[in-house]
């Protein structure tokens, strides 16, 4: 029987590019950007059922009440880290609390598939890799010369349906972007890796051992309560920060990436937001009471009040609280700037 | 000894033209659109002192606690309408009340005047011509080719400053108005009078003696309470709704213009608002708590929230409770229709 995979969400992000819907202790992910549930929430229910394991959530402290009361009846069990050390630190603390063999799938949980059967199916495809001991990662079929993701360059095929990673490629510059589309055999960079513990945990301690075993030491010393694991502070807090890519992935040799089309999104501004979000035949998308006249390709977060928009195209009009931010769409990069001067 | 001008203040108007800050009981003129003072308590300010009598206030039931509330140290009396009926209507409940030989200065509530000394000494000449029974108006000094006023037309001088009315045109289209401003002769109608109230009520019983009759009737059967005087519904309700341009000026044959230069503005539209308010150096004006980015030329009334612009120009940001109102400070004539949508 195939051992079932094991969801591992990585929940620490603060997301100030949704600012001012995003911020605090209700984080993106938390929030319900594309209506009904949140993002974390739909991470969570795209790793549910029959060949999923019970999934573990990686969090904040600021954030452990609210990944409770998102979690319905998926029931994660928790290891919050007591400060943020980024993303290799946090795939230590799962691999240190994991069976060598389990397999682990580690995801963001503020990002967006449409189409769940084709993860699925890559997900099948990742874990005969994985148990071959390669680190894979999903590479998102790419829709446009992006500059806003790194890149993956796939090398020799592996199989039908994945291939050795050549490079990784960081956030380029447009020419390059335009190159790579051009050429083909590159993918986006999502963040989704799948892998077998043990060999994670070798390729850890060969490329990036103070990580570690600072974040072993801090699960073996953590406060168990219950379901939940609050890793020991001093411990922990020796891990250097450093994201899983740069300390594991691009330095391992046996880095396999298996491309897919699922309607990927990480909803990293309010730009694409807009594209993913539902609108009307002028193109405005609205959370919320909108009156419109003469107005186009908006997006608007009402939050309780009644926006009205007379004469503007392509504008966003972000409502939370005391805050309301308005921008052209084309400007959402710059969210993080007004973000910062209303802390 | 020059008997002293009898201020008499219009203020029944809805001012859907600044919505949302401007709506119900709350008008117009009740705002401190540019700050400090609202307009109303600006309007009687400016009249107020030596060679000016006690104020009287024509208003609706529904602004008659706005008007107390704002009227400061300057007690005027008021006259109540049961139901609006327009200007002319209003200008005779005044006349109704007033002794023949009272001269009545007649104005909006809710207009700006930067330069008081240059209307005063308007007041003076205009106060000459109305002991001789002219119907006197003031003419404001065109500064652009504007659709959004009437204009006067002057003819025969009388005296150094003043002039017979030769024509009333209504608000043109714009080849007239860039006509009318090549040609010089012409000024805006600014809906200020003076008259000698015994040459109004005679003007009146000429030319819209059903307006006057239904008007003294309503102010004759009114209930008198303190300083207010509520006109009777039914005898008042019979007056035909009409301008006191259309039914009294425009068909008189003894109206004179007094032109003057004195930072009058109507503050009519948002756009309007935004030519007078203090800017900053980058064309923004705010009235509350603003960030701006990369913004320029802005009109921003945050009232009590907090607004943060990033890359946008000219365009009015309008909060006021549950109401944000967006839009291009250029599209400021189209406030109506979101105003009617919000009601």
């Amino acid at each position: 029987m195939t051992p079932s995979i094991q969801p591992v969400i990585l929940c620490g992000g603060a997301g100030t590019r949704l600012w001012p819907a995003s911020r605090g202790a209700r984080a993106k992910q938390f929030l319900d950007i594309l209506g009904e549930e949140s993002l974390f929430a739909r991470t969570l229910a795209r790793v549910a059922g029959p060949g999923f394991g019970r999934p573990l959530v990686i969090c904040g402290t600021q954030h452990v009440a609210m990944v409770r009361a998102q979690s319905g009846d998926h029931a994660p069990r928790l290891i919050v880290e007591p400060a943020p050390r980024n993303t290799a630190a946090a795939v230590a603390l799962a691999v240190a609390g994991a069976s060598p063999d389990a397999l682990l799938l580690v995801m963001p949980s503020d990002h967006i598939i449409t189409d769940v059967a084709a993860f699925h199916r890559a997900i099948g495809q990742a874990a005969s890799l994985a148990r071959e001991d390669w680190l894979v990662t999903f590479g998102i079929e790419p829709e446009r010369p992006d500059t806003g993701f790194g890149y993956i360059a796939s090398g020799a095929p592996i199989g039908d349906s994945a291939f050795a990673v050549r490079r990784f490629i960081e956030k380029p510059p447009l020419k390059d972007a335009e190159a790579m589309l051009a050429e083909g055999g590159y993918s986006w960079n999502a963040g989704i890796f799948l892998f077998r513990a043990g060999a994670m945990r070798a390729a850890m301690l060969t490329h990036c051992p103070a990580i570690f075993e600072a974040a072993e030491a801090g699960f073996a010393k953590g406060a168990e309560n219950g379901d939940t694991l609050l890793a020991d502070r001093t411990a922990f807090e020796a891990a250097p920060s450093d994201s899983i890519d740069y300390a594991v992935m691009e330095k391992h040799d046996r880095v396999a990436v298996v491309p897919v089309a699922m309607g990927w999104s990480d909803l990293g501004s309010w730009q694409a937001v807009h594209a993913l979000a539902g609108c009307d035949e002028a193109g405005n998308a609205c959370a919320g009471d909108l009156f419109a006249l003469d107005s186009r390709g908006c997006l608007v977060r009402a939050e309780g009040k009644r926006v009205s928009l007379v004469g503007m195209e392509d504008v966003a009009v972000i409502v939370d609280g005391d805050d309301i931010l308005v921008m052209p769409l084309a400007r959402s990069q710059d969210v993080r700037a007004a973000a910062l001067a209303r802390q």
